[in-house]
């Protein structure tokens, strides 16, 4: 078993379903062969340095020694290399060290590094960092901290979690105290901090949420503030320790190489810390961060999705099991079992909604993109609105799909040492981190709906309905076009209830329902795109393929989404739930 | 978290949802009493002994030392109690010291005893083999081996698989040479070996499958031997060891404190093995044993899920998070999870699911003992029809179930320590052994739709008819009596298709929808016929909620696999797959 990153996949999803070459005009300076060359040379470091790297990571996991946390001697070789290639760098900013590229393009680079995502994590929370430090930090600190951060050297992370404050970050408890010199001292313990400690890197800058004395209450009250674990001179070079450690790890279902800590900041003398922006205005910042966040997660499922997918077909075209299913009588010559209809489907299903998950988050990144390089408003809303589509249904689907990798491998599959099982374990986090899925379906009817007063939304559905006339004046994909045309009237019948329906009970009810149902259409969408690209030339046909299955065979499941939302909720009180389910 | 034995909920599946109450015609001397004693006494043992064990087995395991393979301590207390109190001999044979009590009241404890599943294991396969042994044994090998086996002193094993013989059990290749004194010398290599090894009982008897010199190819040479780890003197005291040992144990994902052994047999002089039955006829006992152990799999879901359902509500009870969605502006006090309407559906789903897939199961159970004890030869077809349902849809939804309960733990779920994510993983082997789930798909329309030309699921689709007139009859479910007939005419429509269209491969690509199906619309039938049961007594009657919640937000996914199976294969070749998915 092993990975071959996808580009040519990647690069036809790009151009054809995620609509790239819009970004040539947005970006006159932009190369369509730097473009093509990172590509291929990120195919070639992931694939022979950063896939084999995984399932190494799962077995040796990460340990918390006395010096510190201690990840796979492996991990740190290959990030090593990452720094030196300078992936990184890709999407930074240029006056820090960065390439200034489109993020669509490091999108793309993303996907492939996450055929190791307990690795590249560390990556996923330096670069959220960068974004809320480019967005909110004041020119020096910029100065001081981006350049070692852009290039990798140094990592950062996002400490935002305790006990009580998950979801709820409102309810963050750990002070900052002002001290004379303009910095503050924190006191606190976070939970669940990615890369809280490690080896790889020489530093690590922390931010933190803290409150600040007599701040408000809630999230209106939340400060942010850089934290290295060493002190960063004014030549550049390394000072003291700070007073943060990491004091515990957790013993995870998955990512077992990347480290998730116990961080205790201020446990001597207080860990010094310097205020990001004004105080009180932490919580802008961490959606800065949490923005790309999301849809970085999403192309974290979108990752593991392919990985899944690739293992199991090399597996079920290898693994001779059974006769064919229309074998002459008294043939019993035994048949790879990519050739049983059930194994067929779940490998034609693991693969279309792959692809689906691929597309939509990567017109997302282009969205951003045609908004940050173009100042395109209507961009900048679309990628608002896909962002907790591109989090929960890529994630929702890479659990799916890593489901159906272990199930195609029989026992097998449920023995570690093939591998596969480590996808369906590493897979449960996606959903649950940067955000549930759930709080992304909340996001998306109570902020993202009605945003221009629902014109974003009627917006982008126009968009699918010039797929659907498309598809329909070509002969080949007329039936595509009708498939495609009822997932869309089940959910303009869905947003419908979503934006009128009185009862905002009954709206978050439906809330997870509506989000698969266009999560659903989005991806057939892009898959009868990519279709129509395939027509246009003749390019990866079997991506025709790939479409009909989703429109036949998964795109029907709108139907039971619509349904379920529109019924109405339940009125229970909350002892008459436990008493029910409990 | 803990898990507290259903005794209510199960007692009134039994009789509401799965007629129970018919057995009472059936066996003249069954005593109700009996019946409730037994289930209350069964939800102490498992609540007291059998769940605590739990967590426990999944972090020691089971590993293999150099005088065999030892299981936690824990588990060689619980297996003494397990025996001492007579468990295991419930539903066996009385002239070999069994209870014999019905099969359905065996599930219900079987179900019980599936809040730790490895440690259950041991006591599933062993009953397996004593059906088969009941059914195809001597009577002087019966007295020789049940009255131990039955009575939990020694266990049994299945020996199926081998390398290239997983779903293809007709590749076997281990070989059984006759001897002078009617003995067979056995050699071979077997893996998956469940229980193959422990250090719980004190003699093990081995059910080998394996092939005579000149049989046949495929299943039609295959054999069945009894090959006992210590023989047995005639006195019934244990004599020598046999030429059998575990040689290796798989590194798996769930389930770790049940040893899954390689087998050596006949490394040294040849394991010693007696034929059962004559030669050739080995797959006829080995399905006897394995359609029990298909609908034992199917309450082994059960199971899991209930007990993953419970302690998914009592955390989201416990944890307090976020503010209430209809709170007053200013009201900011954190309430317990389950009061968000996301984590609400989740719970609900939960429970919904469980509930269904119990009664599929428990009216299978009575369908078996109609059969049995009152002869009644629709119900044995009734049995059969229902047996790949019963495996598959609870197998399913077990994954979906312990899934939902990890995304309800959130950050919490990711974490092993809490003991939910033991679920998810031990979850991942059900829909696999004893024939995938897309096997059971096969079975359904192969074999189980054609059973007296159409007539036997014709007239279980009648049974769901006479729920819908009668819910149609009560004003309160006159609105699960309509969403019950959708589901109905979707099956319908499906079963019509499964059971006329002309193309084979159609069929096949369509199967595991039509299974999915059969069974949302069967648990919808069962949970009706709960809530007519508790508008009739008023028992439980949070029931209705639980069954209106089903008909709303579950059963409405008939539609989608309806629209999937209906829909026309793809015709691909086995080079083409891998170009579309690889």
């Amino acid at each position: 078993m092993s990975y071959s990153a996808p580009v040519d996949r990647i690069s036809f999803s790009l151009k054809h379903e995620a609509g790239f070459d819009r970004l040539y005009d947005a970006i006159p300076d932009l190369d369509a062969d730097l473009i093509t060359s990172i590509l291929e040379e990120a195919g070639k470091f992931t694939t022979e340095v950063i896939a084999p790297t995984n399932k190494i990571g799962d077995e040796e996991k990460a340990h918390l020694e006395a010096q510190g946390v201690v990840v796979p001697d492996a991990f740190k070789d290959a990030y090593a290399q990452l720094v030196e290639n300078g992936w990184p760098t890709l999407s930074a900013s240029e006056k820090y060290g960065g390439q200034g590229l489109p993020i669509s393009l490091a999108n793309a680079v993303f996907e492939m590094l996450n055929s190791n995502i307990a690795f590249t994590l560390c990556q996923m929370l330096t670069s959220g960092a960068v974004e809320a430090l480019e967005a909110h930090a004041s020119e020096e600190q910029k100065e001081k901290y981006l350049h070692q951060i852009i290039s990798g050297n140094w990592s950062a992370t996002m400490n935002l979690t305790e006990p009580q404050a998950g979801s709820d970050v409102g309810a963050v408890k750990t002070k900052a105290e002002p001290q004379p010199d303009g910095s503050y001292k924190i006191y606190g313990t976070k939970i669940y901090i990615t890369y809280g400690d490690h080896n790889m890197t020489e530093n690590i800058i922390h931010l933190v949420l803290a409150r600040t004395p007599g701040a408000p209450e809630g999230t209106k009250g939340i400060s942010l503030f850089i934290v290295p674990k060493f002190f960063v001179n004014d030549d550049g070079s390394l000072g003291e320790r700070n007073d943060v450690q990491c004091i515990g790890l957790e013993d995870k279902l998955g990512i077992h190489a990347s480290p998730t800590c116990v961080m205790s900041f201020g446990e001597n003398e207080g860990a010094t810390g310097w205020l990001i922006g004004a105080e009180n205005t932490g919580m802008a910042a961490m959606f800065t961060m949490m923005n790309n966040a999301r849809l970085n997660v999403g192309i974290q499922g979108v990752g593991l999705a392919e990985q899944a997918t690739q293992i199991s077909m090399s597996y079920a075209a290898d693994r001779l099991q059974g006769r064919a299913p229309n074998a002459d009588r008294g043939d019993n010559a035994p048949v790879p079992i990519s050739s049983h209809p059930d194994v067929r489907n779940m490998l034609m299903t693991m693969r279309a909604l792959t692809d689906a998950a691929r597309a939509i988050c990567y017109e997302n990144g282009v969205f951003h993109d045609l908004a940050h390089f173009g100042g395109d408003e209507k961009a900048k809303a679309f990628n608002e609105l896909l962002t907790p589509i591109s989090k929960a249904f890529s994630t929702d689907i890479a659990n799916e799909v890593a489901g159906l990798g272990v199930q195609i491998h029989g026992g097998m599959g449920f023995v570690e040492e093939t591998g596969i099982a480590q996808f369906a374990r590493d897979a449960k986090i996606l959903p649950i981190y940067e955000g549930t899925n759930g709080i992304q379906a909340i996001d998306l009817i109570n902020r993202k709906l009605p945003l221009d007063n629902g014109n974003i939304v009627a917006d982008y559905l126009t968009q699918i309905d010039e797929t659907i006339t498309q598809c329909a004046a070509n002969e080949t994909l007329q039936e595509m076009a009708s498939a495609l045309k009822n997932g869309l009237d089940d959910l303009r019948a869905a947003t419908k209830f979503m934006m009128s329906h009185p009862d905002k009970l009954d709206r978050l009810y439906g809330a997870t329902d509506y989000l698969t149902l266009f999560g659903l259409v989005a991806g057939g969408h892009y898959l009868a795109r990519g279709a129509l690209g395939t027509m246009k030339t003749n390019e990866m046909t079997h991506k025709v393929k790939t479409a009909t299955f989703y429109m036949d065979r998964l795109l029907p499941r709108t139907k039971a989404h619509l349904a379920s939302l529109l019924s109405s909720k339940e009125h229970l009180d909350n002892e008459e739930i436990f008493h029910i389910v409990g």
